[in-house]
């Protein structure tokens, strides 16, 4: 019974922010006695802190308190094709280091060793030691097999496929590592700080040197069978064959605005001339964008999602393509969601690994008080 | 306290069998007084009953106790466009009373009486009154829309998108009516008694004149955000537009058939042909199943399940399409799952209703003894 008490003061102050023991006592249910030595018991184990006392109104002031935001750390870790990032933030989500490098890494062995200083920076940059992070979530952009710790589906990193990356990340990395799909994490990221706040069925599609896309039902991360549901750059792309990767990824965009006669380097370019007007770019933009919404409309036909997140690079570009994209939905499917930018943009997984991080932090910290 | 130990006895009851006093206590952790006290008041509620004594075995014997199966009954229906079924179940699952007729409803209130007097019917078989069925569930090719009590997306049974059919159905057969889409509880029958048995994450494909998809999740029915997950009639067929339904019913098989020099009246007989070896019906055969590995596809980059159940008419062609409906497959996705036919066939969508009416009132009945 003494451990519910605490857990039940604990989530309570964790849901609600600051209170006082017979505000807590209202909330609960419990007598004050039974919350008054949970708070005590919490207090010894470092999970909550007194914050200072009520001064206004009538009756005794009282000790309010709150969730001890140094309880504990996590790591969040995205590694991308073109940079890698991390953050730590203590529990109660305030980030207070971050690194960002870029990803020179050819190999395996390679970029395991950069993920691991990129870590120990920025456990020291917040004064910690690395046993200080409860909780580490890395997001790799790719399916992780954790049947054997491979990496699949990741064509687009060097290395990641290689056997065993996951077990090699997990001893560079220490215990509590968790490894996850990249789109995944921008959906879990839009979810907690995002543009799907609120949301209990929505999809963050990614697109940007591949596709991906995250899935929460009811709130919760969906990964399928085996880890790869939201793979939709295998979706079909016509009965004759070829994936939907294949042909909107970032890549793509190039391409669409060669065949419209534009020659550009990048995606960003071919936006940024659609923006100041060129009809090519433009053309291109209503192409790709017809492309995504073959894709979304998949989804929808699969899930009926309340809402569409798009994010990663081409999120940045939602000015330009949700019009066009929202026309086309509505000519290929009856059950046409809202579609809506990231908020996060290239921090969408970031955020999303430091957000999986604190549940799980917040359960362990509990777990191993004492 | 007692009315906790009343609902642990009776969930161990249900799910593990009859068993004596003694034998539960050990099962529950609860202490043979307790049980025996949760026993006779359950007994009293008509919940559950005494089915006989221990003999085998040293020691005085017990009485040996059961769920009562008589303490609540279910209704399911299956409105189809050719025929409507109804079945009456006990609580035990058992199926007491079947009715089985012709559709010849051309409107809304002649839907609505047939279904009434198909439900009376199985009733009386069962030699009960209809306040004896505790849960009624209905099943029908569309998507309710709880919101207005409006069938959407029927277009294959005339008058099911009337506004107000469910209400007319609910005043006609009396409160808890479930109303549910037939490709779902094909989905939830399939799991309960017949090919996707303890299957976590998987998906049923129905086949006949619609397409749908009922789908299955950490063992739970996923409708999505507005009821219209599984819609897979609507996945784009290409990007410039259609959509599945048009291309892979069973409309489409006597077509494909005639692109091949047979004229067929149905799909049913090109299944037929080919079996016994007609060349043109094999490659209609062929083409159909290439179709629908594009959607199978389509679902399988999307949610990734473990199990793809075949059901509805076209399910029991599976011993002609599943080994070019498996190959198509790996040629489009490398996440290609298990295709397997489903075991109810026809009697899915009736056995899913019955299924879901017990999940349901099996809490019913408890929360309403005495």
């Amino acid at each position: 019974m003494r451990v519910l008490n605490q857990r039940a003061v604990l989530d309570r102050l964790r849901a609600d922010g600051p209170a006082t023991r017979p505000q807590i006592a209202r909330q609960t249910g419990l007598s004050k006695p039974t919350v008054g030595q949970a708070l005590l018991d919490l207090e010894q184990h470092g999970l909550v802190r007194a914050i200072g006392r009520t001064t206004a109104g009538p009756g005794r002031s009282a000790v309010v308190y709150e969730p001890n935001p140094a309880a504990g750390h996590v790591l969040g870790v995205d590694v991308g094709r073109q940079r890698i990032r991390a953050a730590v933030a203590d529990l109660a989500g305030r980030v207070i280091a971050r690194v960002d490098e870029r990803n020179r890494c050819r190999s395996a062995p390679a970029l395991v060793k950069a993920v691991a200083e990129v870590s120990s920076r920025a456990a020291a940059e917040a004064g910690l030691a690395p046993a200080d992070l409860v909780v580490k979530v890395v997001g790799l952009p790719g399916v992780p097999d954790r049947r054997d710790g491979t990496l699949r589906h990741a064509p687009n990193v060097p290395g990641l496929e290689r056997p065993g990356l996951l077990a090699d990340l997990e001893d560079a990395l220490g215990a509590e590592l968790l490894v996850e799909n990249d789109a995944n994490l921008a959906a879990v990221g839009e979810q907690a700080q995002g543009a799907a706040r609120g949301a209990e069925v929505f999809v963050c599609v990614s697109v940007g040197t591949g596709i991906g896309m995250g899935i929460v039902v009811d709130g919760r991360l969906f990964r399928g069978a085996h880890g790869a549901a939201g793979e939709i750059g295998y979706l079909p792309w016509s009965p004759g064959g070829g994936h939907v990767e294949a042909v909107a990824a970032a890549g793509s965009v190039v391409a669409l605005a060669q065949e419209h006669g534009l020659v550009a380097r990048s995606a960003r370019d071919v936006f940024a001339a659609a923006r100041s007007g060129d009809e090519r770019a433009l053309a291109a933009v209503r192409d790709e964008a017809g492309r995504l919404a073959f894709a979304v409309a998949s989804v929808v036909a699969v899930i009926d999602p309340e809402l569409v997140v798009l994010g990663g690079g081409i999120g940045r570009s939602a000015d330009l393509l949700q019009e066009p994209l929202e026309a086309a939905l509505r000519r290929l499917t009856p059950f046409a969601p809202k579609v809506v930018a990231g908020e996060l943009g290239d921090g969408a997984v970031l955020s999303g690994a430091v957000a999986m991080g604190l549940r799980s932090a917040r359960d362990l910290v509990f777990d191993r008080r004492g």
